[in-house]
């Protein structure tokens, strides 16, 4: 149970600093190896921190304010390995209008030396609200 | 060497029964378990075997032929879990012609009695083939 909250606050902190827009706490939150790796929706896969890290500079100096409300569906914690599935309620600010969005998300977390470092974010859209619905 | 090689062996496995819309081969593939989740492109998570099943049962039903390319991009193996990320390239069939797409999938594997099985599916669409060059 104290690796499952360990968890959440590792996943909570990954949003905050996608919210901040701050790269320095994302150089915390991530683990500095060859093998993380991120999915950005609708983007292809980036591996190993350095590109990670590239998208995620992209991306924060072309986002003007973005706000997340996050609910995990799922956890799965074995040994020091988790996954984590979760809804990502999106408002992006543009042109001075919020815009709202809905993504799914894969995010796995690795232990070490007792903190959980994010890996693997896999994020996609969700399209229509009623596959929402169809999924319970 | 020998866990890659069966991963490789179960995410081959899960593609073959994907083309072959065959439900019984995903029957034998995923784990019969209520933590299995499922997010195919475009769509809300599912989670438990008996939702992931009915989706896959859905798309089967909905499918008149696919065919798929898959480049393992990146695999991962800790102790009995494993984690796949690969690029499909597919080829539907749509009214009598051939459609391609691209999407980028996260699978996890999980070790059970000796057998890799499937136990999360994310796929998302890969917009534009432009990223996929950036991402190198």
């Amino acid at each position: 149970m104290i690796d499952h909250e360990a968890v959440r606050e590792a996943n909570i902190a990954f949003y905050r600093a996608f919210e901040n827009l701050n790269i320095q706490e994302m150089d915390t939150i991530w683990a500095d190896e060859d093998y993380v790796r991120c999915i950005h929706p609708g983007w292809d896969a980036r591996i190993g921190w350095n590109a990670v890290r590239d998208s995620w500079v992209l991306i924060f100096n072309n986002t003007f304010g973005i706000q997340f409300s996050v609910e995990i569906i799922d956890m799965m914690v074995r040994a020091n390995f988790a996954s984590v599935a979760c809804i990502e309620t999106i408002a992006t600010l543009d042109q001075g209008t919020w815009q709202s969005g809905m993504v799914v998300a894969t995010n796995l977390f690795e232990e070490r030396h007792g903190m959980w470092k994010i890996i693997h974010h896999h994020g996609s859209p969700v399209i229509g609200g009623h596959l929402n619905q169809e999924a319970k």
